[in-house]
């Protein structure tokens, strides 16, 4: 087993603060632990018991020095969305599938790190992801309004979830909404008014800051007790979490079988690609912060053996927490010791018992939930991608708008999608620039752009892109116009300064170029030919069948073509 | 109704050429069109239907002078692989299923036509469009293997084909073997050895080309012949065409049902796209040998025209054949009127009786089939793409192996995959080099490849690709090793001189390490900033904070670095 870098070299004064900021984490991020299990359709204690082991390992492989890992929200919707067709959510075959994901999750990440393929996460454009991570808030918002308005509506998609909704609006339970609706609003002012209120009445920004992450906390167990005392549960018809399920146990085998490895592997690879990209891109900032530097391998690796301990100890899948990883930043950690304490502090937490959890309301858990969920949703992100760029923009909309109508896999393959047909559509019409030389001089300028000098029977044209399939039609398309422009034409001159790259097909467009000019007189150059570029035209039919030459600079393909009687003899 | 340009400025001298065209394409394809139609599980005189209306509405909307349309392999082979799991070949209810998916087929892609999407068609590379043609050949071929043996074995995919193949190949039929291996090897010999050698024995080239295109036709006749002389149809078991089926009419109404249009909509789209492809590829190439030029949009209409009345006339798809076009040109069609001529020639044919089909061997047909599909298996151009590109060579059989593996579908989805990922993956590792000054010149270069002077606290850096979500880690990676290496350096200048684009990923990025790099006492400059770059920038963030300053060239950068007195003060 690797020793980790930073217990190596752990520097004794960070001990106090670590160890405080683990027991705050591990205190403050319960009722979070607890909820995001009940969002996963598994029994809440499955939160906790996710908080343990997982985050263990995570501190001992992981490179982040400051991220916590734990149940997350977008995990927690992604196991739903899957597990919830197969299996009742909370029944034990439920539990044993959702081990059974977090189980593949965890050997797929962990291979990828193995394999260090760490650098696939970037197969997602920060739009693409902030629009993933907006519509999958928003889905987790609709999911959570049946349990604030206490009603027992089943429903697919986000659509009909809304239609049932809005059908049994009449049978909302009053006491539910008159214990969810406070409750929400208390969170709400919490999250967004208190800090700065507090601020101006002169507390420290820190202690606002605490005040704020209490909060959750308080709100959930003044509800309990609301419930406890007026038997809310009983008398009124409150739904709470009820008798913990033997089911999810703290250490439990979970045994794969075939069939459900096979039905499972597609949601495996989304969940563990999704919950790569987020701990990623979360430890960068989280890093970028302290100046230090994150190993994507390493995260993954221990983002992957994270899940497959998660597995065995109540299926809850774990991910990098935002609001987590905040808090552990609030309160002061320095190392990974403060996630080891965290965990132990939680792990006390279990043994001590979770009897109390009984008589929780659920309807404010999903509150605390929904309040988590709203923060999520970054419209700030896509005003200013509209701003900046309208396509980035559309992929954002386009992703979110995938997630909440079609789900949570589509709309993941549609950004995907997306980010990649921008990228092609994007290439696919370069810019290409007919040039002269500035009179007297060297310098060669676009012809649109400055007063320079051309030569009448050659032209000289700039293309500003790498030549691939999907941009050829544009250089032909523009070639032809050019030419269709001047008939005494003879030389045609490509200056390829700006092309890094030439792909198979645009090797062969332009020896089919190079063949029909011949046969129209005239002659193809190029000119300005980096030197990777070059030696793979060299193995290419097109450069020993090329009409014309091939010419060190511009200048000096100026001066031969403007020089009738140095110009070289013409060669079909 | 458009009326097309090239009858409005039709040439009398021309008529002549055209009418002589039409007849002889008509009657040479004529084994082509009979075969196709058996290979996509319709019966042969299908083929004959499609190669009329079809080809007149073509001629009509199309923009191509001299490509034919009809029945071709690919099409052939996709509509088979589609509809033989839902209804036995040959079958009233797969002619209706065929008709269908040809009305679905062509109302995409006229639809596609319209809405002027023939650029779409760009989606595909080179390598990928050869790779998917040869896997389709080969697997053309081993679908043909049965019938050349006289076996009924009946198999999923291409191994278990094979595989069964090679177990019933003791039943293999001898009199249908004996037809059919003599027929294999004439038409190879004929079309690979006979031109050569007529041309040695002094024959004109033009002649020759004529005998070995009339060879199929002969072979398949002669054969005909052979089997009513002897009887080998009811004697020896020799499988032939047998009574025409009375279910594909000339004309038929089709009536589309919802819950077909919906099964069948992911394969006719791939069947719109891939013959939308190979049209729009084909009539390039024609077109470019007589410097012509065509419309991919009116392609696509006429193509989708010819498709919808295909679905009416026997429900056999057409699209731009390769052998069919080379007939044409061969036979010295000028205009679309050789197509109009053909098309009227085969409705002679239809209307004289199609009752000389009942006693033409299968097993010649598929002969037929096979030298066709041989011939399309492209390994010149896997061998050009590996020795010029193995990327693209590798993305040529992989799709090659996806179509043979795990069929059409797969294989067209591989293909487009590999042509994405091999475009994102070039992209994300872009040329970056540190670049230093030509002594006493203006002109900077790479240090590593000429004898530059720098800065010992400015690093100068360009940056040769565009900035997209893909390459940021790399630029990012490349930076940091700079900057470890001398630790004095506290201004960097980003050369975009080859950047067209930035997308709002690496916008971000680049604000992100402006703010890192303030943090750290660097400043961040750019140089050489793009028109179209500097106007995006100027809406985002990053133009409001950038720690250092943007110049207009690199000398301008270098000067004002140089001159300590002169550098601009440092603000955060």
């Amino acid at each position: 087993m690797v020793f980790p870098d930073w217990l190596a070299r752990y520097q004794r004064k960070n001990l106090g603060s670590d160890l405080s900021a683990g027991a705050i984490v591990a205190i403050l991020v319960m009722p979070q632990s607890l909820a995001y299990a009940l969002l996963a359709g598994l029994p809440p204690q499955a939160g906790l018991y996710a908080s343990i082991l997982p985050v263990l390992v995570y501190a001992w492989f992981g490179s982040s020095m400051r991220q916590a890992v734990g149940p997350v929200a977008i995990t927690a919707i992604m196991t739903y969305s899957v597990l919830s067709p197969l299996a009742p959510p909370g029944s034990a075959e439920y539990i044993r599938l959702a081990a059974l994901l977090a189980l593949y999750t965890g050997v797929l990440t962990l291979g990828f790190g193995i394999a260090r393929l760490g650098f696939l996460s970037q197969l997602l454009s920060r739009p693409v992801v902030s629009g993933f991570i907006s519509g999958s808030a928003l889905l987790i918002v609709i999911s959570q309004l049946k349990l604030l308005l206490g009603l027992h509506t089943e429903a697919g998609n986000s659509w009909q979830s809304l239609a049932a909704l809005a059908q049994h609006l009449g049978q909302a339970q009053g006491a539910t909404v008159l214990l969810a609706a406070p409750a929400l609003g208390w969170l709400l002012v919490s999250r967004y008014l208190l800090v700065p209120l507090l601020v101006r009445k002169g507390v420290a920004a820190a202690s606002a800051q605490v005040a704020a992450r209490v909060m959750p906390l308080l709100v959930l167990l003044l509800a309990t007790l609301v419930v406890a005392h007026f038997d809310l549960d009983r008398t009124a018809g409150v739904a709470v979490v009820g008798r913990v399920s033997a089911a999810a146990a703290l250490w439990q085998w979970v045994q794969p079988s075939a069939t459900n490895l096979l039905f499972l592997s597609t949601p495996a690879l989304i969940l563990a690609f999704i919950g790569a990209v987020q701990n990623i891109t979360m430890a960068q900032a989280l890093a970028a912060k302290r100046r230090e530097r994150i190993d994507p391998n390493r995260e993954l690796i221990g983002l992957g053996a994270g899940n497959v301990l998660a597995a065995f100890s109540g299926g809850m899948p774990v991910g990098g927490g935002l609001s987590r990883s905040a808090v552990n930043v609030m309160a002061g950690a320095q190392t990974p010791l403060a996630s080891m304490a965290a965990a132990l502090t939680t792990l006390l937490i279990v043994l001590l018992g979770t009897d109390w959890l009984a008589r929780m309301p659920l309807a404010v858990l999903a509150a605390s939930i929904v309040v988590a969920a709203i923060s999520m949703v970054d419209v700030q992100a896509f005003r200013q991608a509209w701003a900046y760029d309208r396509a980035d923009a559309l992929a954002l909309l386009g992703t979110a708008a995938g997630v909440l109508l079609a789900g949570i896999q589509v709309g993941i393959a549609l950004g995907i999608g997306l980010s990649l047909v921008t990228l092609l559509v994007r290439a696919s019409a370069p810019h290409i620039a007919v040039i002269g030389r500035i009179p007297g001089t060297e310098h060669f300028r676009n012809v649109e752009r400055h007063g320079v000098e051309t030569l009448p029977e050659a032209l000289f044209l700039r293309i500003d892109e790498n030549l691939f399939f999907g941009n050829l039609n544009a250089v032909e398309m523009r070639l032809a116009a050019e030419l269709a422009k001047d008939v005494r034409i003879q030389d045609v001159v490509l200056i390829m300064s700006a092309v890094n790259r030439i792909d198979t097909t645009a090797m062969e467009m332009l020896a089919d170029l190079n063949r029909d000019f011949a046969e129209r007189g005239i002659r193809l150059h190029l000119a300005e030919v980096k030197g990777p570029v070059q030696d793979r035209l060299l193995r290419s039919p097109l450069w020993a069948a090329l009409s014309g030459q091939v010419f060190q600079s511009v200048h000096a393909a100026f001066e031969a073509l403007s020089a009738p009687q140095h110009a070289p003899e013409f060669h079909i």
